[in-house]
């Protein structure tokens, strides 16, 4: 099937959006559950082709993101049962005015009809997302790479049969075959046919996207994330966030990239800094990139014209010496992808300045930037963390893949 | 001064936002209201230029549109100050979770940033777009159309006057020179500079900004809006609300543009409708392009081509004649623009199938899809009309014009 054919298929699903109800979809989430479960054989055959296909071609790390074992594959239909459990974000009254005249008008969370999403190589997206675009009332096209294409085949092969069971139409859930640029910019200019596409993957693709995408569209998950140290900061409790958002998972959108750090107590805390990243670390020392007033106080790599805009995803820590907070948000706001800054202080005073003029989805006091994550700000699950600031920022859950329509209901009112 | 030099003046001036309150933002604007009519001999003069450029040039309604008199002026001030006296949309908990281990997530609206927006030669939304993008707590960046630049300018100088008065900077409102395309497309494509375009204008404006911006843009105002007379209408009360949403101001986009007739009361209701539209009408009949159907009951133009995809916006009706609510369904999710659509009927059945099926951002039943609007909605003023889905759907308000972002507070929290 083409990309145009399947677009099509998806906007037919669409139409049947408006009579299916809330437990309509529970009914089905759970059976599809229950399928990705039984078909546990097939989905681990494709998934080995795929293995085969990949080895030596991709690092172990993406390896072992590509793997799944009976054990992934449960985890996943635990997923979207999970998904089930949550509320509906459907037809929730947003505001309600009813007029002298009595024109009753409301706003009302309806689905946003076909969600694209382009995501790269780890199978279990393909469920996670299937799932929440499904719940949140929506048609849900998948767009996979090519190392995990045959996986997310059988993935979807069975969540297609959760959906026949549960009487809904198969083609909510379609995955796109062509696994080349050109399905992606397919669906970066399906006009009419696509209402929201998300893009989950590097940098490329993202900006190709905002280049090139005339269908609404949410660029995810680049982190450029900054901490930055006070001079009123509790230096432990600095060491014990900046080791926790640098080293727990360096690989994700949320890690620290850049630590600011205030000139007045970098001579005091940068070698205990060195101390804790580098020489207590045993395994994976940090490397450090110094500017300028940072290489005379410790030892470390000089820092590169690009240290200050670039996303490691590694043991990696750019550093920064600043005068102020003031300079600390100058250079967070000009440097940062707009996802995830935190401050360091016990100055209630600065707290609220960087707070206020940070230019970020999520600006944290005292706490690791790891944090920003659907489930872990309570969403109850995530379909991405936006970096733009329409529709939606920070963490997308349920609501976020909700639009709005106004119903105006009168008695033959005119104006 | 270049395009470019003033959007650097725009974030400069957004770097201040963060320090201004609410209470300051009223202050200026009813300082700017003052101004604004302390300025009428220099605004007149200017409009008086912009009016004698344009004679011949444009037509009488046209002109009309771009003359301003002292009592216009007068108005606008009182829209500002109307403005000044709405609830401050900044810094509203919109979530608030606090996890069991403390730490504190809360959503909060803030500014977008810089809101900049491409109008045409209405000189009184220099003004309004002005006050509103302010009020959010946004800068505003205006690209008028070269009709009315003369007087937009006088008017940006008073506004900035008043700024100025207040102790802001005078660049949160900042009118661009250029009034050629060249402009308009170097805001599409400022990224970095620009948070929101807001293009105002014609079909010709909106789809160079799907087709060309890399900035987040929120489409406005195409309106191909459809009435439905269901078979269980009161037909009195559809003739109604018929001729209002068509002919009470048919250059607006929320007028109605065509009418989907069921067939079982086709040939009772449609000589009733050309008596009403047409007949009865001494002044301004209105001229009823018929597809085939509809021609067999009475007289009017046949219908051609690209009739029921056409924004008249003139004394012209495009009519169909459907089988039933489901047929009409298909054709508006196939026609329309998303903007206003209505239902007439007595049949709680099929107003439930219509808003739950239409795809728009206003659906009515038994009311004139002439009520798309902010004031009439109850939100108090209107930065136009959204056609799109994310973000703001239907009458843009002030919320509309804010973003959010979380602000997370710990202790030393790590994940």
């Amino acid at each position: 099937m083409t990309t145009q054919e399947l677009l099509i298929k998806a906007k037919e699903a669409k139409g049947a959006l408006s009579t299916i109800t809330a437990e309509d979809i529970d009914r089905a989430l759970l059976l599809m559950a229950d399928l990705l479960v039984q078909h546990t054989d097939s989905i681990l055959s494709a998934n080995a082709l795929d293995l085969d296909a990949a080895r030596g071609t991709i690092s172990e790390v993406m390896l072992d993101r590509l793997l799944l074992t009976p054990e992934r594959i449960a985890g996943m239909a635990d997923g979207i049962r999970q998904v089930a459990s949550l509320p509906s974000p459907l037809g929730r009254v947003l505001k309600h005015h009813e007029r002298g005249d009595g024109l009753v008008i409301e706003r009302i969370s309806v689905a946003l009809g076909v969600v694209a999403i382009i995501y790269e190589s780890r199978p279990n997206v393909t469920s996670d997302a299937a799932a929440l675009a499904l719940k949140s009332g929506n048609v849900c096209v998948l767009r996979c790479g090519k190392e995990a294409h045959r996986s997310a085949a059988a993935i979807v092969e069975a969540l297609r049969e959760g959906l026949k069971k549960a009487g809904l139409p198969e083609d909510m859930v379609l995955l796109i075959e062509d696994t080349t640029r050109q399905s992606a910019n397919e669906l970066m200019t399906a006009d009419g046919y696509v209402d929201l596409l998300i893009p989950r993957g590097g940098k490329g693709l993202i900006s190709a996207c905002v280049r090139n995408a005339t269908v609404p569209c949410i660029q995810t998950g680049t982190g450029i994330c900054h901490i930055y140290v006070d001079s009123a900061a509790d230096q432990d409790m600095a060491l014990n966030i900046i080791e926790n958002a640098k080293c727990s998972r360096p690989s994700v959108c949320n890690a620290e990239e850049v630590l600011v750090v205030a000139e007045d107590i970098a001579g005091e805390f940068l070698p205990k800094l060195r101390k804790r990243l580098v020489d207590d670390r045993a395994e994976h020392p940090v490397e450090l990139r110094l500017d300028e007033k940072a290489a005379k106080i410790i030892d470390g790599t000089p820092a590169g014209e690009n240290d200050f805009d670039t996303e490691f995803l590694d043991y990696i820590l750019a550093v920064k010496v600043v005068k102020d907070v003031e300079e600390a948000i100058a250079h967070i706001n000009r440097h940062s992808t707009g996802h995830s800054e935190a401050i360091i202080t016990e100055n209630a005073e600065a707290a609220e300045k960087f707070t206020r003029a940070i230019d970020s989805s999520s600006v944290y006091v005292n706490a690791s930037t790891r944090f920003t994550d659907g489930g872990e700000f309570g969403l109850g699950c995530e379909m991405g963390i936006s970096t733009q600031k329409l529709h939606a920022r920070g963490p997308m859950g349920l609501e976020e893949l909700n639009t709005y329509k106004y119903i105006i209901k009168g008695k033959g009112h005119i104006r």
